[in-house]
């Protein structure tokens, strides 16, 4: 999956499908051709892009902004799924199965995404194999994500369990050193619909860790400062 | 998926790929040729067929008895993927994306499978885009079966679980009534891993069912009697 680092330095790519991995081998002439046949939609913060069951079949790419896959049952109740960023293609499992939405798609921040049809999406799986191959693996990337999410929530316990989703949701600082940050930072509440638990939990196990200088909370990110010692802990918890 | 029931009228699929729904689209000839290029291999009940992050590629068609995808850390700690049976594909994963075993393949009973050397899977999928799609397909019911088993993780205590799995694993009787059955029955130590929790907390939830006289279980199978009311619980505890 392409990061939205690495696109911003190509804002070239804002117009082709190209700039998704998966469509990556299509020519320019191909990028154009089935481009001209999609369109684009914009979302507001907050507003829904599909609803889980719903019977549509479009396929998007994010331009900008952050889409969120939320598994929601009642206010409060949700499990967040992904979240997904320029470059990042959604929605492509009812463009697949034709079955009907397995999740609700809804925009975190104002976002733009490409929409491509149903019909579109087909043509171009007919016509270009490697873009069939590049979408299975996409898949298989999910299925091995979700493999690691199932058995994180079997096994470990709600501590454990945050600890990895801060390591997961993290990436290196940059500046050379072992440090992660979470940025923008997650507040406990989304923190714990990641791992399944209550806001209060979280917000207890974020203050320990605090004192154990093993985190940092700034008011633009959450800081791993020790990020090796929470892969120990977790290793510990899954092998005891 | 073909279901075991339906290949065991049709004892002449032991030596097709036809057998399995994602190879149906293939000619007869095709079948033949790219069938010569595999093999078959035995296990006995216990024997494993991968492990965890092996780094082979080949791909399997169960030809006989079961074979389970199972996540382990340490004795005790597995979380039971799924299970396969005559007509199911599996190992698809590593000859897809080329990285390691995403979890470990055993078989659960003496057992016969289609050994599909990588290279000649990706014969087929670069000549048949017809595969492809029906690839695609199985992968995204594998996502959708993944995202239920998160969010039943994510939000269901340990005995709406039980539920979920006692339905999940079960079917119906067939004799045109409502009561489903798992047969043969699993051991409290089995769904334990099923559902990510102790064999004690399965026995003593199990206990209860059975005098509200919601389940049964005899030396053959686990008899659901009220499947419905299982289900009425689980709702309420996701809507609650």
């Amino acid at each position: 999956m392409t990061t939205g680092t690495n696109l911003q330095t190509n804002p070239q790519n804002l117009s082709t499908l190209r700039g998704t991995s998966i469509f990556a081998s299509l020519t320019a002439g191909e990028d154009n051709e089935w481009l001209s046949r999609c369109h684009t939609r914009s979302l507001c913060a907050g507003e829904s892009l599909v609803d889980y069951e719903d019977l549509s079949k479009d396929v998007f790419v994010v331009q900008s902004g952050e889409i969120r896959a939320v598994l929601r049952f009642t206010v409060g109740k949700e499990a967040i799924l992904g979240t997904f960023r320029r470059g990042d293609l959604l929605g492509e499992l009812s463009a697949i199965d034709d079955m009907a939405r397995s999740a609700s798609l809804m925009a975190v921040s104002d976002a733009v995404v490409t929409v491509i049809p149903y019909v579109v999406f087909h043509d171009i799986l007919r016509n270009r194999p490697e873009v069939c191959l590049a979408l299975m693996q996409l898949l298989s990337r999910r299925i091995r994500v979700m493999n690691e999410r199932i058995s994180e929530l079997s096994f470990l316990d709600t501590k454990h369990r945050l600890y990895n989703t801060l390591l997961r949701l993290s990436r290196l600082r940059g500046d050379g050193g072992r440090e992660r940050i979470i940025s923008p930072p997650l507040v406990h509440a989304e923190l714990a619909e990641h791992i399944g638990s209550s806001r209060e939990t979280v917000s207890r196990e974020m203050s320990k860790l605090i004192r154990e200088q093993l985190i940092e909370r700034t008011s633009r990110a959450i800081v791993l400062k020790n990020p090796v010692e929470l892969s120990r802990r977790i290793s510990r918890a899954l092998e005891g």
